[in-house]
């Protein structure tokens, strides 16, 4: 894949730090009979005290309109455009539940459905409880397929679940055996482009298929499976080698993690809480110049429609912004990964407000409080989130001039 | 013509409804002696009664310094970016005048001019008055072409008009006749490609040229004709097909009319006055999604340098805001095409005032009067106005999300 102008052949290398804090679903609207945002109302110290020494802006996930899942708001936090840089479903679930996926593996969701002479009469099986999903995959973990190929069956939750198959000259150029639709069979997997691999594989998929529905035959409602979103890991410059950078990601849930890995960052153990993620941050300090720090509980608190669980999630992030100052970093960058607004229980496409806080390099906005309103007229400006990461490593002193 | 990634791959239907009113040339800068501009200056109660459940911002018609005409003014709004929906000039003309252009007509624009010795010495005949042109129109209605196609001759205003030729077999790649300098003899028509079509149309219409020549001989200064544009109407994904809406364009000139009917939209017959436009809306409600309302006084007002009378074109919009909102459309927007500062009297490339009505999704912006410089730090930011379509429809909840 051809290298990005900007900032890629710019980087330079100093001994500078960055610590990248990613409130998850950061962004909101005013709550029901409220002027104020949940970052707005929230009492927040110590992001107020750092704004004399740093700009703020707005920063669209996407583009303009567009609701991202985790996987584009995370490769848009990092600069890998998301419109760009497209993975698949099956790499995203494997991202999700922490699966070790390696280079020429083939990944696909799939979901337990309900057949009834061959067609299916649920898509998901009565949404049957994750254990009898755990029951169901070990029984799938029978299934075997010719030659020197592995199969990997995955539980993810209720009825979805990930295959995956390893081994020599397979393709994920394949198309769903999910018809999306009730009342017909199941479709063939066929391949999306004319290779042998292509061509062999839909095959193999297809044998598989049948193996798991004769397995499966007498476990109605879930009596059959459903693949889906075939992909391999994709062949992008990883982020370390695109920024000059060593990335260190500091998560607790597998989706970050899996998409930190994805872009070949080195992925810190799961930490526990905030503290726990200041330790690991704290440790590791020589052996980073880029942190990632993941915090999920700001959009777990918007997608449960919980405005006042939000701002205490702030709240209680504010309260270490202390202590990654202490570690001395030369910029210090607090954002989220789309905004998820407490009214509206889901993700969005609102932009996202972001602080840059960098003592040497900082244009100050003049603001005494972080939130939306204040960054609408910041000196970051309003773009997308993909040119976050120019600015940081800017700040950082690590792009150099473009021309003469 | 490939679809564009966004919106149209992430488009989901529901039963919301957008109206979208675009007054004409609304961007303005300060009158003489002036802090503010028209619709700064303008007392738009209504208008401002909807800013806390909006959000405002300024769009760029076209790009940066791009002063766009109607046809690429309105694309952008409708989400067709002016940079890759091109539509020639023959078309555009067809449109202005409300001709039914159909698949596979050629159309090109015309001037009368005046011919010495064969000679161009005025490429506009003399502007010739309105009335002379339908005259001499009259005459050449009698041109012939051989096989079976028809020719239509089409008054536009002054020295100006439009030919279309329709049969089969026809092609619009042909290169004007018109050599835009005087002291030279007309171009003969030539083929921009080398296909069998381009070069038998380019024979015809250099046939027709002849015929015409001989016909006006006697009728100095409008002796000759000059043609310009050739095109055919584009093949383009309709409106409709693309954001799964039901369209209605309520509008009263044949340009804004004919520009909806390119991109296939439900075209209501021309309105009266705004009561008429806000009853055509009205009795329509239950068969549109998407409502597109052009107003054209503000534009008019603007082109003549009428400061005040442009003012007063925004108030009479005003006015029937609460005849809009009664409907309970799930999003109501309000902005220009293009800017006509009245101290200019022309259309130019100053960014357009937008607000965006959303009660349930808008993210609000403290304004109290709507206006550019209310604008100017909005949450929609400041953006191309071909990305306002994807924020109306994320407003309508129309964009499902962007990858897992």
């Amino acid at each position: 894949m051809e290298r990005d102008l900007f900032p890629d052949s710019l980087v330079v290398g100093n001994d500078s730090k960055i610590v990248l804090c990613v409130l998850d679903g950061l962004g909101d609207l005013p709550g029901p009979g409220r002027k104020e945002t949940p970052l707005e109302a929230a009492h927040t110290p110590e992001l107020d005290r750092i704004l004399p020494a740093s700009s703020v802006g707005l920063f669209d996930p996407v583009a303009a309109g567009v609701t991202p899942g985790s996987g584009p708001g995370h490769l848009a936090l990092f600069g890998y455009s998301p419109e760009r840089y497209t993975v698949g479903r099956g790499v995203l679930s494997a991202l999700g539940i922490d699966f070790p996926l390696q280079a020429g593996d083939v990944a696909a969701r799939f979901n337990f459905c309900t057949l009834s002479d061959g067609r299916i009469t649920d898509r998901r099986a009565g949404r049957i409880p994750t254990d009898t999903n755990k029951k169901l995959v070990a029984k799938l973990r029978t299934v075997t397929t010719p030659g020197d190929v592995r199969l990997f069956w995955e539980t993810e939750a209720e009825h979805r679940g990930l295959l995956v198959a390893r081994g020599q000259g397979l393709s994920g150029e394949l198309s769903d055996s999910d018809p999306q639709v009730l009342g017909k069979p199941p479709l063939e997997v066929a391949p999306l482009t004319p290779t042998p691999a292509a061509t062999a594989s839909a095959q193999r998929f297809n044998q598989i298929l049948k193996s798991a529905e004769r397995l499966l035959a007498s476990d109605h409602p879930a009596n059959g499976v459903l693949l889906r979103g075939f992909a391999s890991l994709p062949d992008w410059p990883s982020f370390d080698s695109r920024y000059g950078l060593r990335s260190q990601a500091v998560a607790k849930y597998p989706m970050y993690r899996g998409v930190a890995r994805l872009l070949g960052m080195r992925v810190q153990d799961a930490y526990q809480d905030l503290d726990d993620a200041c330790r690991l941050i704290r440790e590791s300090w020589q052996e980073g110049d880029f942190y990632f720090l993941h915090f999920k509980d700001t959009d777990k608190a918007g997608e449960d429609g919980d405005f006042d669980r939000k701002v205490a999630a702030i709240e209680d992030f504010d309260s270490i912004v202390p202590r990654l100052l202490e570690l001395g970093p030369d910029v210090l960058a607090v954002t989220g990964d789309h905004s998820t607004p407490a009214r509206m229980k889901q993700h969005s496409w609102h932009p996202v407000p972001a602080v840059v806080h960098a003592p040497a390099t900082a244009r100050p906005d003049g603001r005494s409080h972080f939130g939306e309103g204040a960054c609408r007229a910041g000196t970051l400006g309003h773009r997308p989130m993909s040119h976050l990461m120019s600015l940081l490593l800017a700040h950082a002193g690590r792009l150099t001039k473009y021309g003469a």
